[in-house]
């Protein structure tokens, strides 16, 4: 009876991408824990970028500031 | 002071749906363990039929596939 | 196939209450959304009372000072 | 390794003020805890008016009976 | 950057099966979206079996009423 | 009516660290969106570290491999 949730940046994942997520998870708790699938349920949320922080700052801010550190 | 999340796929709940089950969730709260409705919070969420799966598959191809088997 | 999570602070709901809101917000999905209740989860967090803040108190804290308020 | 999510109803906050949270709650685990800032990771949900209830009511139609109420 | 949470029934996992939960979530980010390890958190939660609710009953109750159905 | 929910590991926060980051959310809350205090909500996990995965690992591990790596 396992709920998962998958917090992912939106950036362009697409359909396939998401069903390959659902998927694996899925079969990972069938082979892990034989859980049933049929109530295993996968809850996808794509988050905006601005929403999402790490290292203080927005991601796009914090990615062209590690990438300006490396020069 | 509860906090209660609803998340259901998002496939056209009104306006009144959302506000019944806001009202449906505070009194249930109040009547089971007599919490103050002023600081009961409930949040909703509309997951994309694409972001929610169950047995490994999106939820519409899951759906898809049991009335397959039924046939 | 609705998720339902509901927060309540730690002190002294019984496996009866629980069960209660179990029932209660199942039935309610059913009514409103016509959800089938043998994919609809519900799922209850019981929060420590120095976990739970409100009013930026403590919750115990936050109780005395309105208390104290009302003298 | 601190994970926070918060949540706020969907009223006009602009990128300024998120990035503003971020900040925030970022120095605040910093501070308080010594958490490192490259692993902590701060997620923003703004939520409808109308998927936030409290009092039993969708937001909006609250603040209306606590004014009506005032007078 | 994912952030994923496993809810799981607390029944018996063992530490060997949730850091195999941790790592077959970790590799399916990487591979499928080609996410760093670096930045992706798994957190796992078990819930008491008195917490679970799925049929409306909690899930000690729902099993045995399959089993008696099954007969 | 913000509800915040800060999750960390479980490694020794006191309940004053635990207050201080109630009141720091708080306060952020009310200076940056002008929230009040009486509607803000702070959940605090603390997750243990056999269940929080980072890098593919358990936490523990992460860090143990972290260090040998940086000889």
């Amino acid at each position: 009876m396992p709920y998962v949730n998958i917090k992912i940046t939106k950036e362009g994942a697409t359909p396939d991408q998401k069903a390959a997520l659902i998927k694996g998870v899925t079969d990972l708790l069938v082979d892990v824990l034989d859980k049933s699938p049929a109530t295993t349920f996968v809850v996808i949320d794509e988050v905006e970028m601005a929403h999402w922080g790490i290292g203080g700052l927005p991601v796009e801010a914090y990615r062209q500031k590690l990438k300006a550190e490396k020069g």
